[in-house]
């Protein structure tokens, strides 16, 4: 199979693009804005959901579902989050098609079938979660309400990216309700660990942990906190967020619960999501100019196996030989694929499979069997090297496991390289355009500030983190005082 | 707790829709026609869909995502099915909301953001998927695409009831693409057959296979297969259909394929769903006075236990022994709560548990603790015996298995006595208003007779059942010539 993937350097974007597309994780639709996600990439956001859904549950979350519309009215309660979403917001005006008296055998929308109220398609799940949530709260017992839901949402975006920016994108989204505002900014804490933990050891993609500048926050939001990942053009991407809404979404909707001693209170929110923009992250981190590279937790094939044969003798022995192999790696939990295509050479095949990311390859001809050995490669450091088959199936399997935690190494390497401290303007345009990156700078805390060096510079605060250390120090482009340094950055 | 639970026998329908809502199944929302599926519910259909999607990938599925949304053009490209769903479709016209100029804090629709052409929110998704397969489908070596989605799709109705009949529900819906004829009809028998099997093995549901009349079929298939279940009031519900869409979709989406002669084919499609709606059918197929009855399979708690105390003593001692019990229970995977809230007593929790349908109670008081017994009770019988604590846990499991056993041949029962041979449309009315269930009559294959059998009874022909036998008769309401009986009932 011939490749013919642009390269990183020639034009990183254009090599993103292609990538999807051929290594089959998705494709852009007959619908303006929004994609398909083919089957290999479902399989991939499978895995990714299987786990997170995991992790929710077991820090005590339920499962629920709630509708895909929002009346207008009831969108626009929180005005903050309906100012922040109403301009991508698309919208159900008629509920019904008719014949198109003029043009035979074509539908027209039915003007005698208009909404008495429009329907906006949730952007996002807070004013129809919390219009439930009053019927659901009336003491302190009915809390902390901890539900998750999986879903599609929809943002209307005039410039499209598979993954990256779509109208409709899938997505979990947690809504918590509590009785006090420490447990609520708990939570939102707990789940922003929760994502920096899936990302980091799950898609072995290193992130930093931060709160967003006031600008930068989500339309309603009290606090957003979030984790941000470094691509391997040096631009950042916001990998997730966990939002304390404060009690503003329980004030928009009245939803109050009578505590402990019978007074009447006003509940804590928080909300918090991830989408199928982790997708676009996993290509971006670890993807090189041969195609696609997996961790080995998220590979829906782990290993695939090419026999080199000539005669249909020497297909059937090497068939008996790996059917073996098959067995014992699936006893270690495994995944394999045996690919006995006789429509394809050894050479196309390798190079599909690499461009589709599969972490280990085996292949084995007439040679192997004499000698007893299995030629493995890896996909990530594209080496190879030949080995006994004795003991084989548990050398795959602590390869699978090297081979996830030295994605995460040297993605790490990567980004901590890709974090500088600047003390001038100068130094911050410099850095930020000859290396990339993160550029750690003081900063006035001034919204005029940030919007300032983004128009200067096209960076943004990613985030403060939460590990930054007080030091004096002076605005790169005010020189007012400033006693913390935040990260910019150029951001998908 | 108090349940207050309106019988079966006194408003059946009644019962039906306060069960829903009292078990925490799932409530109205504040969008017209949508419902809020409550975690209790979700936690059901979750069950569902890791066992669907089981199937489907046993039988050689991948899943995928396609667009929410359908451009109008795309949507009435198959006119038959264009036809079908055009007065149910919900139409998004606008992409951006603004600020009202003469209502401060309000929004409208902005009219300088009207889309070029209508999106049609998806009813189904034939025709977005359709045009996708013509850019995957050149050669015979494309073939079959086996690919299954689960989403949400809008069917706009007027009147509406939780899980039955709502404007937005959750499903997941089939699409395969293939060679030949044979090879559609195939696929579509075999997920007729996964169907009915996960209801029956799985759902403790009986259903009956058949065909759908031409009346009844699926708008722009060629012949569509069904699964019939029977409900306790005699009306039967249908459960799952599967169509072979013959190459209409093909046709009208220009999907063809180079056969392994080089000759350009249409290629032949089928599609297969089934629904939230399942939800419904389980709750009206299994459920009593007291409340839900859940099939152990589906129950997300298997065993509720319930201590019995006085003092705190007593508790900490029951504490102790439930552990163990709990501990036994778990390794062979049973779901277990410990329903140890201080807050509520005894007969309040087990109502509750009955409401909810759990399918095993055990109780556990000081008694219990001297003489080594537990109490369980069965939910579905609600009978109760007093048990050695020796082997306690290996009793239980197999009892759920029993359980599972006795519900399928309970509703079994009640099925194979409510289908009733008739001969004359006397006996037809007759019987379907004194009795309910299927009828079983020959009809004489008109489409005029079937419309006016249903504008007369209200019963509409459920299937064309797989099994039924060639056998000369006349039509019961023209008296024309028919060779088989045909089954009709009256639906939800």
């Amino acid at each position: 199979m011939s490749k013919n993937l642009t390269t990183r350097s020639e034009d990183y974007s254009k090599w993103y693009n292609e990538l999807v597309v051929k290594a089959d994780l998705a494709e852009n639709s007959g619908v303006r804005g929004c994609m398909v996600i083919k089957p290999y990439g479902y399989a991939i956001w499978e895995k990714m959901q299987a786990e997170l859904d995991r992790k929710f549950k077991e820090t005590g979350h339920e499962n629920a579902y709630f509708p895909l519309f929002v009346p207008k009215s009831m969108f626009e309660a929180e005005e903050k989050n309906a100012e922040g979403f109403a301009k991508e917001c698309a919208i159900v005006t008629h509920y019904r098609l008719k014949n198109d008296p003029d043009k035979p055998g074509k539908l027209m929308v039915d003007p005698n079938a208009k909404l008495e109220e429009e329907l906006i398609v949730r952007p996002t799940s807070e004013a129809i979660i919390w219009s439930t949530y009053k019927g659901w709260v009336q003491s302190y017992r009915d809390l902390p309400l901890l539900i998750n839901q999986w879903a599609n949402v929809v943002r209307w975006e005039m410039r499209t990216r598979l993954f990256l920016r779509t109208a409709e994108f899938l997505w979990q989204e947690g809504h918590t309700a509590h009785a006090t505002r420490a447990e609520a900014i708990e939570e939102s804490e707990k789940m922003m660990n929760v994502y920096a933990d899936f990302a980091q050891d799950f898609m072995a993609i290193p992130v930093i942990k931060g709160l967003k500048t006031e600008t930068e926050r989500f339309a309603g939001a009290e606090e957003t906190y979030c984790i941000e990942a470094l691509m391997q053009d040096g631009k950042a991407l916001q990998a997730g967020t966990s939002h304390f809404l404060g009690q503003n979404f329980a004030k928009a909707f009245d939803v109050k619960f009578a505590n402990a001693e019978g007074k009447q209170e006003y509940v804590w929110g928080t909300s918090w999501g991830v989408s199928t923009r982790l997708m676009g992250a996993l290509v971006m981190t670890h993807s090189d100019d041969q195609g696609l590279v997996l961790p080995p937790n998220l590979a829906p094939i782990q290993v695939v196996i090419v026999p080199i044969y000539k005669t249909d003798e020497q297909l059937d022995a090497i068939t008996a030989e790996v059917a073996v192999l098959i067995a014992n790696l699936r006893k270690l939990n495994v995944s394999v694929k045996y690919d006995n295509r006789t429509t394809q050479k050894p050479g196309f095949k390798f190079a599909e499979w690499e461009l589709k990311g599969v972490p280990v390859r085996v292949a084995v001809g007439p040679k192997d069997l004499e000698n007893g050995t299995f030629e493995v490669a890896r996909r990530d450091t594209l080496t190879k090297e030949v080995k006994s088959k004795d003991g084989i199936e548990t050398y795959i399997s602590d390869l699978l496991v090297q081979i996830q935690a030295d994605l995460f190494n040297k993605a790490l390497t990567y980004r901590d390289t890709h974090v500088t401290e600047v003390n001038s303007f100068e130094e911050f345009k410099t850095v930020l355009n000859d290396k990339g990156g993160f550029v750690s700078a003081h900063w006035d805390g001034t919204a005029a500030t940030e919007e300032k060096i983004k128009d200067l510079t096209k960076a943004t605060i990613r985030c403060i983190p939460l590990d930054s250390v007080e030091e004096a120090g002076v605005c790169v482009f005010t020189g007012n005082p400033s006693s913390k340094r935040v990260l910019f950055a150029k951001a998908y």
